[in-house]
């Protein structure tokens, strides 16, 4: 269980780091949709390890194939799924981890869970399960797209590095970085820290801004499927995502009387002058701009030496090979935005069935 | 839509601050369980406004109905459906917000996405929904507390006060103050603070942390029903909730070296020696401690005037009636506390679907 | 699990034949709408025993109290909780069954699966539940007449009596009789038969046929939500229904020549010559009236001693006491419309969900 | 929407008759399973046409690709995903379907519902769908085949031509014939009408029994999953199934007294004298044999010429070329053991999780 995510427009994942394939099946995708292939393999590569000094040498063709649901370049109405085949995968890199469980990582609890498991690059628990949903979500954006609405995520902090307070978030100057961070200062400063941690071989943390534009007011479901409630299931369901908050979120710094968003008239529209909201009330949106903020952990996979036990329940020192990123950024940003697509297209559909 | 919590012990929630009743229905509740009246009474009583200085006036009984699925006295598996009539209501308080939209609450968003909304005491938005989940809460606890599990929040900050670093969260000294929180010097300083905010017709906003203790390990399902994603659409299901962070949370000042938790094996059972996953890898318990922020805004509803805008267009100045909280603490710990029943039954009961 | 019906029009019910109440909870109502009060308690009446000589004397009030979702006469969007007390119950009645299983009925299952029962009336498996079904089915019978659909449940059959080849389906015909059965002689025979059954302390099953009016095309979601299935899971889910057929059904004795459903333009609607298909292709409404049949077992409950087993193993013999009817027919009629309501609201509800 | 089966195994299918592939994704297979290719195989190979004189002569490979969810020959608790490629397509056969309804299929109310519809061999409506049912009936056979469960579906009746009446269901007499019919000698006549229908260009309907063994009692989930309503709701969800009954089913003929299935203890076990209910009382299993009937329409596409009426709303006259049954039988009959296997590993999964 646990594999699907959503509502209406959902998305069911499937597959394992060194397994034949990773892939998924989009239901709900909203019919005679031209296929942006640019868009889906733009993310795609966004995603990809690589690209950057920043990241992981593991080459990844990443070549999504469309098994379905697709028809003479536009959807159908039916389900979608692709698929991505696992290539350049060098499981012997990971044998010795077959019986050892890496601090930080799901292998321990996988196998307490299911009584066995695939070890080879963290199985099923592996982070490349969010390709599928990097697929997912550039059906989703297609759609949104189409009702003028956009999303951005952009890094605002690396271990201890930070974006300078007061900073706006513009497009045209986080495009000027690998890391997508407005502030090109800062941005200078994080990837000095990661290139520290990756010849260290250890890993940062990290934190995202994401700004969801052009939603009109009344999405999202009360009590439990709140707008806030959905994007932080979403967040959280992340590999490495540690929290989430929306709007003021955990700076409750000002009284009532100053955090809360008062309404005015502009050209007609009903508009707050703040937006301490997040876009959000009552767990529907309100036309203002969808912010919210998440952390990630430091990668669990250092090249130090680790304590650790063994399947056998005794002690031992591990050592973990392979390729690995010293941060989840800038990797992770189309991850961000794919799933705040997927929650605020499944909200948009729910708010669509509302009357006959 | 949007009113059902859970996927086998699932919640269903109806109710208006103003309308008949507030209730639910539990579906999936373990059958042949003896129904503890005490601790359902206990929670009740503590989410119950009026028992300290610190709260709202408005006296409510909160007399639970139960209604179904219990036969002298234990459960059958049948659906528990409850209710707590809505008495000393004075929705006279409320006439004057017909026509107007409160600030940072749900008014305008419902009104958007319905056409129409109960706009005596916020209808349905109302907090006074949560008494729902703290009925349902009870029955989670009472089937968790027979499996060794306990759940308990701590008030950890109200507006700029916060409790000193490094105190330990120890039951008996938080139930010393109203508040529940494990910092006495601080809750008194709190406690100041909600009085003064309350005389300034003001509000403040605050902090949770909650622990659960003796979760065994092999709970949550990866990939979308991580634990924490549903802890996480839990708490911010709940309304005035903008925040949640587990284990380590939005703190990344430690490296991967340091964020890790080691392995060691302590009487035979696997341990860590930190717990910055906070109790969950991979999604899935690992049977340390699970752990968890969350963060309140301040409450809306302020007796100050507010700047908005009417169901006209036009604008208007706003005096909220009626009686408010100046801080949903300590009111909002047995909802969180009830939330997290909720998702751990929840996830225990899919743990037990996993073979024929 | 299990009281819930429905994807986004959802019904949850709850409740015993002798606790304190029946009722239920309805999300996804379309706000907004007027509430027709005379159509509920209309449908509610003709589900309440002893409106007829055909069925029991149990005298149940069956006075529907509306607790949520309604302001002012219309629905808000919020889920709507209802609920009628359960009066006039005789559980003394039902004191010898607390040892005995009664042949045919849940008692054993129940026990077998929960590991206790509650023992009076049939507790949870007591067709009384239908009455939650009835309300909600009135609540979409409301909407769905606002959109041109009528849903119409005739009588054709008791035990070995059914209605003459050919007759077709009047409203006003089958109004003339106590059963809804448009063919008045076979009506009058009918009832005979039950009066003699009743006489014996003996039951009959029955046949319905059901046909719903004004269904646009594109209702329904392939593949597992296809209206057929929604419409077979729906009626099978109702006490004592032993079959479902839509269109031609289990008459297979026409080859696909004759059996296929030609098309042809009337008036620039696209139409079928035939209906053999009931209203449904590939799973979706095609425009044309929507036609089942169900039939419903004898009711288990008769006076006529029984053999049975005891929760000790051991033979016994019954006698069911209590006031019982010799079919489930008149009083089911408004179930079945009830359910058809409620998956075509459900659909209906989904077919707007295909777009932003 | 509408592509996922179950609550705890779920299925989701993916792909058209001439798409790249068709496949789907199990979630919830209890892990550790040792996979039966075998059994595999076996089915998908029953379903396959061209394995006798009485289907169609497309020749598909039909081979299955395991893409996740298997490490070393045993299942993982991960999502297991398949999928076949299409091969041998003639797509060429279906440039004439571009334009035109074929009467009695989903080409009209796809087209209506979606704006657009993949005309190819009937794109998503074809039946084609049906083998990623097989495959993961394949896996739900597994499961329970080690609580010693069963399932076998047999040929009762094609067009006109039935069983003798009292005739076993016996195995071994059923693999006899290529229609596993029980009756050998109906089996020659049925087989004889299907060589006629097929030299006339035309189709036939045809009945199955489907028998499930040693479910053992508790099963199900009433009110609303009630064994046979998921039953229902599986078997009418396959392509061309137009009726479901359980038990007696639409069989009225006794009355209550003898309809009723009296409770006798054998050997410390309780069972029922006779078996109308069909092993299920009040939604739940009653540990009996689960026995149920579904009928198939003769198959839609015939060679004979049909009045239609094309995209335009202009009639026209309809050849249908390709490769196409007579009947749904027998390569409909894994198809009907699959849905039932899916059903009863998800009702099984449910049971379990009763209790913490």
């Amino acid at each position: 269980m646990g594999n699907t995510f959503g509502h209406i427009f959902r998305l069911t994942t499937f597959g394992e780091s060194h397994g034949p394939a990773i892939g998924g099946i989009i239901d709900g995708c909203p019919a005679g949709m031209t296929v942006d292939y640019e868009l889906l393999e733009g993310d795609v590569a966004r995603r990809r390890p690589g690209q950057s000094g920043l990241t992981t040498t593991r080459k990844e063709d990443d070549k999504v194939e469309l098994l379905s649901g697709i028809f003479e370049g536009r959807t159908t109405g039916a389900p979608i799924a692709f698929m991505v085949r696992n290539i350049n995968v060098r499981s012997g890199d990971y044998e010795n981890l077959r019986e050892l469980f890496r601090p930080s990582h799901a292998d321990y609890t996988y196998t307490v869970k299911y009584g066995l498991r695939d070890h080879r690059g963290g199985g099923r628990a592996s982070a490349r399960e969010t390709l599928a949903r990097v697929v997912a979500g550039a059906f989703a954006k297609m759609a949104l797209r189409e009702q003028g609405i956009g999303i951005e995520a952009f890094t605002t902090r690396i271990g201890t590095v930070g974006i300078a307070s007061g900073i706006a978030f513009e497009s045209d100057k986080a495009a000027e970085n690998p890391l997508h961070c407005p502030d090109s200062k800062a941005a200078a400063a994080m990837a000095e820290a990661l290139t520290k941690a990756k010849a260290d071989g250890d890993s940062l943390g990290a934190w995202v801004h994401c700004i969801v534009k052009g939603v009109p007011a009344g999405w999202g479901e009360p009590h439990f499927d709140k707008l806030q409630a959905m994007l932080a299931s979403a967040m959280l369901s992340i590999p490495a995502c540690k929290g989430f908050e929306y709007g003021s979120g955990f700076d409750i710094s000002l009284p009532g009387s100053l955090a809360n968003d008062a309404f005015y008239a502009e050209n007609g529209r009903i508009r707050t002058r703040s937006n301490h909201s997040g876009g959000i009330q009552g767990g529907i949106s309100n036309g203002e701009d969808i912010c919210f903020n998440i952390a990630f952990k430091p990668i669990a996979s250092i090249s130090r030496p680790q304590e650790t036990i063994g399947l056998d329940g005794r002690p031992a020192s591990l050592i973990i090979k392979g390729r690995h990123d010293p941060c989840v950024l800038p990797r992770a940003l189309p991850v961000v935005e794919a799933m705040a697509a997927i929650v605020l297209m499944d909200a948009g559909l729910m708010a669509k069935a509302i009357h006959l």
